[in-house]
């Protein structure tokens, strides 16, 4: 099989011959860090105007505060002086479109593999979403009191990134 | 406490002036998803000339195959159609850096909280974590045989991405 890999690895070739960020050090100028979706229609980067060397990007389907997440801003707090957390959902977002039971089928019936146990953090709600994991950084004790967290959703229709508020 | 988060809003405004991207579907264009660091030198759309719509991205601290990144991943393959991975580790990465000794005292004096049963997944050796993160997928009963991986190393001097060899 052609592998895709070897088409990054030309498109590469470009990006190297214009490089010239070689002197930027490991943490990010704007002590921030983003935690959003793999959705192959975001580039975190392009939509929040962040330069190479800015902010911390943390992604995984749905873009959900999970432990790995958790373990990941640990070690851009502790380690690397980040202040911030930006919490981004999206519309449109493959998580809207499945429960566990439906996955763990489909794993089943293409596998044979029993996924029954794995909770693949679905949702149905897009801003309730937000919310719960903006809710679960907050009262994680191992993220400080004074790291500022937002929750916000991105329009994958418009680019527009929108700040989810609290619910009253 | 001024927000980073209004000055990603404000550039973001200027993102959705030019926005023309909004009919873009859900499975990535190219059927390849990237597990990569989220450090803030690494731009993986720009490095790997990926297009809106392109790619699945995962990151964490590391660019590891966590068990939340195979989550991601048997979502991107089951249920949205990529076949291929790339794991992307690169020099200078702050997960060479400590031990899990380490952060956990420093979670402890810092916060007085136990984290020493955490395992924030660092590593002594690059081009090794990028072999046992490629091995840690091959061996995963939940991605399918026929999915093509590749491991790779980013170079943050230079902005080149090499492929790192199984060992022989």
């Amino acid at each position: 099989m052609a592998r895709v890999f070897d088409e990054l690895v030309s498109a590469n070739e470009r990006f190297v011959s214009d490089f010239d960020k070689g002197h930027l050090d490991m943490p990010p100028a704007r002590r921030v860090a983003v935690v959003t979706c793999m959705d192959a229609r975001l580039h975190p980067e392009r939509f929040l105007g962040h330069e190479l060397g800015d902010a911390h990007v943390v992604r995984n389907a749905g873009g959900r505060v999970s432990d790995d997440a958790i373990r990941s801003l640990v070690i851009s707090q502790r380690l690397l002086g980040t202040e911030e957390v930006v919490v981004i959902h999206h519309t449109d977002c493959g998580m809207l479109t499945f429960t566990n039971e439906q996955l763990a089928e489909k794993v089943q019936q293409e596998s044979g593999v029993d996924a029954s146990g794995i909770d693949f953090l679905p949702f149905p709600d897009l801003e309730q979403s937000v919310r719960d994991d903006v809710a679960k950084l907050r009262s994680s004790e191992l993220i400080p009191d004074g790291i500022h967290i937002t929750g916000a959703v991105y329009d994958v229709k418009t680019g527009r990134v929108s700040e989810v508020a609290d619910k009253a």
